[in-house]
């Protein structure tokens, strides 16, 4: 579409629920994208997680009109590796599977979420969809995660803690046990049955899956949008704890007296004010000199950029506008 | 075993996980036991519900040498009816199934653990095993739940909470978020690993179920009883929250002024004093003339009671020491 394939880097963002991928040639554009199911390869099964990844490869290799020979490099980041790249040889393995390239470079999604957002150098990311992670890079490069322990051990401040304090506070308004809130007629509404005991019935009936439930971050999101106080609290909490996240990865890098960028990615931070306005100020009560700003570039063009620094292209100011420019055209 | 068998009740507990049969005759002697798998109509297929109180049945009836002719009544309680009978048509049809017999009644797993832990009357009960669930019956006769919501919509207080805190509040003094927690060292311990990673490793690695992740309260008891005070504060929560349900109740039901037992069961309350102490403590705070007593019997021995009561069985004193003289002998 954009004229003659030369060499591409296909970037790969792999996540518990959907894999994204992008192929992007060495001006930046992207010329085509695919998307595949799971790749966490600790929560799914290994086939799972490669035909995931196949699916993502084949649909971005077929928008974008290019054969498999003019892929150059394949950067992954995906959900099962560690922040210290523990578990990438199984992903690399997989990807060399599906396609066999001269370079195939895989790590942990919060490093890929972290130089997408803040691109090169030290800072701090906090990563808050389904799941929750903070992970921090400091001048010297060491990096540090914080959280990211899954729904059991942890996931604080995700859209899944916030679904399961939005329905308990519903629950517990129910039963006389809590303060007024509209999501207990807001949740029955999203999930389009009559009552709560309703929503109890349809969430165990149907086992209905994580990502499912977390959605219900939104409905919380909305309640607290038209003043909802305990949705409102809710929303603060999560921000709160992110934040939390973040002062311990500033701490434990020791970068406490720094000028530095705190960048933050998700789904939870759609709801704007209602959770950055808690997250920077928590940050900026302990640390003042620290500037929370929006995220540059989403997760995949982080792994695009750890596969261009992984062959050799260096990263012009051309290359990042048109990536901004397709983008915002997508 | 103890003569020749004349007229039986078959008791049935039925939970998420177990369900739990006794063949007790007319005189309070409980002739044989028997166990099943899940017997929650809500969280498991019909096929599965029918072989567990199947299981549970047939085993009781062998181990008593009674024939099906000899049962008079069955009296069931299982977690997937609702505080009103709501759903229990199923249940007595599948009971039915399995054994015809003359009278069949089934009822909520939190009306039997009433009847058992309370016997007649009026009062509260509270029941924290792997899910937690307050149930309170006025002197008109009205009744009340509180809670119940299961694991994702609420079960505050119960093991499965009570687990979940703990393995967070590792998962936080292991990354420097929380303060120190024996269970950094404990829960690995009691999961047989070397290190918290590995924890979260095994957790979702083996998709371990529930009620194994509900046991972990027992480690948190364990720390709290040798002092840490992470854990002591985990289960004081727990014993509030509970607490909550129960004043909620007696409020509900309009029962404020009254002198009222409270009762509690369920593995939860096995931890005692870091349990009992801080419910009974929280409720008194509220209603001085309630009394907090341990319950006299156990949920299946509940069922028993209804099931003596829908076939015109009084219940006496001998019926009493007899099936306490026989729980003691199990």
């Amino acid at each position: 579409m954009f004229g003659q394939a030369k060499e591409i880097i296909l970037a790969i963002d792999g996540g518990g629920t959907t894999t994204r991928c992008m192929a992007i040639d060495s001006g930046g554009l992207i010329r085509g994208t695919g998307g595949g199911g799971p790749s966490n390869h600790i929560l799914s099964p290994l086939d799972v997680v490669r035909a995931s990844i196949r699916q993502a490869i084949e649909e971005a290799l077929h928008t974008a009109h290019i054969a498999p020979g003019d892929v150059r490099c394949i950067s992954l980041g995906t959900a099962g590796i560690g922040p210290n790249g523990e578990g990438k040889e199984i992903i690399e393995e997989i990807a060399r599977e599906v396609l066999s390239t001269e370079t195939v470079t895989a790590t942990g999604d919060m490093v890929i979420a972290f130089h997408g957002a803040i691109l090169e150098g030290f800072g701090v990311v906090a990563n808050a969809g389904t799941g929750s992670v903070v992970y921090g890079v400091s001048p010297s490069g060491a990096n540090r995660q914080v959280g990211g322990w899954g729904h059991i051990l942890g996931d604080e401040g995700s859209a899944y803690a916030i679904a399961l304090e939005g329905l308990r506070a519903g629950a517990r308004h129910f039963d006389g046990r809590g303060e007024f809130t509209t999501l207990v007629d807001r949740i029955p509404e999203a999930l389009d049955v009559s009552d709560y005991i309703q929503v109890a019935l349809k969430i165990y009936g149907l086992n209905m899956a994580r990502e499912e439930i977390a959605s219900l971050a939104r409905t919380v999101d909305a309640a607290a949008r038209e003043g909802d106080e305990v949705s409102r609290r809710i929303l603060r909490a999560a921000g709160e704890e992110l934040a939390l996240g973040v002062t311990v990865a500033i701490r434990e890098l020791g970068m406490e007296g720094r000028d530095l960028p705190v960048s933050y990615i998700g789904s939870v931070f759609d709801s704007g004010e209602f959770i950055v306005r808690p997250f920077a100020e928590a940050i900026l009560l302990r640390y003042p000199r620290v500037r929370v700003l929006p995220p540059k570039f989403p997760a995949v063009i982080g792994a695009f950029f750890l596969g261009a620094r992984a062959i050799g292209w260096s990263i012009s100011a051309e290359m990042l506008m048109n990536i901004k420019r397709c983008l915002l055209a997508a």
